[in-house]
């Protein structure tokens, strides 16, 4: 597509920021282009480069943010994943004292894993492609947040239904938005158990709209099927609670139920997940069928 | 089908024991059927009857339980869910300081749902038919345990896997192994978050049979697509660190990987997942697809 506007992956962000300065602009309704890093910022060149070798200031860049011209505080922001396209070349890296199971190894690991549309290589397994976009967010609306962490603003959400159909609704604190995005994953289980996915550079092209004067407390991601409630907190526990929460408030909000009858509909058709348990704060999701709640807005 | 033993619903334990008597016997490769009361042991007869004012020695009955013939300490013991025929009415009860959010309420609730193969009706609204089984499990190994209460033994696993054309794996802890059902909901969300889902009473037909000498730390349910390892601990953040580390152990042996190639793998490709968070023990399940563990055994 010609005249595309283009964010350069040069441009990036290491922390969701409320006074973030613009590294570009677009209108509400254009499509746009952000080229991004991995998320170990390509330091990784072969397998003997391990995570504990890295410069840490280079992990988890976000490219942009980009300014959303009309989009204002109380706006919920529209983002349409229309297409990923991933570099040949995955990384995944893990070792002591990381993930799920810090106590399980002893030393520092990376793998280089083939990336093709076909699929993705480990060893000599196929698992499927699947890209997703893991750091995904806009300005927040007082403190910042460094792009490893996921909150109301989006961040390090590292959510499997953020990929190519997709809609991601994001609350806007400031005007303008400021979106940046990045950490795209060509695989990843829910979870990311082991501190990471298969981390590959990549372009997005993303659609940018606005729903004006109204939004809701956490990302909502949107597939064919459901409205999924992202909700990121420091244990996993809470977040699944609060997104249990939300799931009843906009459940008897939007069916115009009494709060005890929203109760048991999200006990019987709701199904709570996780995103990640990696990240420092944890990442669960409430997914609302459409099929009993046709829009979430 | 005629000849096929059945269990009545009037034999049932409302506590797995190490040291359970019989209510009958079948041999293995058997089919069996189990009629089982709702997990309220049927005491609702209408909305005016709540969960406060229930006689709780009469919850949760688990009918059984069954000696298996030839069934051995150390083996798996193999149920494969044939049919599940539920009544034509099921309830959903929650209140003040049950589930997930126990602040919400301020008073008793019961509804009572009919139940068709086409859909459960809550209030105008339709969902989908899904029928499973909430409790089942075998004689434990030591301790005794309610059966509202899930761990190694299987026990109030309420995993929505549990249904009809799955096969439920058990490790016997004890000679007949001594299995036993219930709970069958028609209906319910991945959480159980207001603490019940559409409960039931229902015949049970399973067929069942063993794997000799070997057998898994923990449940694992196969479906069409997954081997799903069922984990119950006291917090969900235990459950789901435990579920990981079975996933790795597994893919580690069947797959014979080095240890943090299992890690990264799992990390890559195994979705961690809720099965119910508001029993006493939380249950966490970590699915492997079969595309890369054609067997967990």
């Amino acid at each position: 597509m010609t005249n595309m506007k283009t964010v350069s992956a040069e441009r990036h962000i290491y922390a969701f920021a409320p006074d973030m300065a613009p590294a570009g602009a677009i209108m509400c309704g254009e499509l746009v282009r952000f080229e991004a890093h991995d998320a170990l910022g390509g330091q990784i060149r072969s397998e003997s480069d391990v995570l504990a070798g890295l410069d840490f200031n280079r992990v988890n860049p976000a490219t942009g943010p980009l300014e959303i011209k009309g989009a204002r505080r109380g706006d919920t922001l529209v983002v349409s994943v229309k297409e990923l396209e991933l570099a040949d070349r995955g990384v995944t890296v893990t070792g002591p004292g990381l993930g799920v199971l810090p106590g399980l190894l002893g030393e520092h690991v990376t793998r280089i894993l083939p990336v093709r549309s076909e699929g993705v290589r480990f060893n000599d397994i196929w698992l499927p492609y699947r890209p997703m976009i893991g750091v995904i967010g806009v300005a927040p609306e007082k403190d910042g947040y460094p792009t490893g962490t996921a909150h109301r603003h989006g961040g390090n959400m590292d959510t499997k239904e953020i990929g190519i159909g997709s809609i991601l609704y994001l609350p806007v604190f400031q005007d303008g938005a400021m979106l940046a995005m990045g950490d795209v994953h060509a695989v990843m289980g829910d979870g990311e158990v082991c501190v990471s996915a298969c981390e590959v550079a990549a372009k997005i092209t993303v659609a940018v709209d606005r729903i004006p004067g109204r939004c809701r407390e956490w990302p909502i991601v949107e597939t064919s099927s459901s409205w999924h409630i992202l909700v990121s907190l420091p244990t996993i526990e809470e977040a699944l609670a609060e997104a249990t929460h939300q799931a009843v408030r906009i459940l008897e909000e939007a069916l115009e139920l009494a709060t005890e009858d929203a109760y048991m509909l999200t006990s019987l058709a709701v199904d709570l997940g996780i995103s990640q348990l990696v990240d420092p704060n944890k990442t669960a999701k409430a997914s609302i069928p459409k099929t009993i709640l046709p829009s979430a807005f």
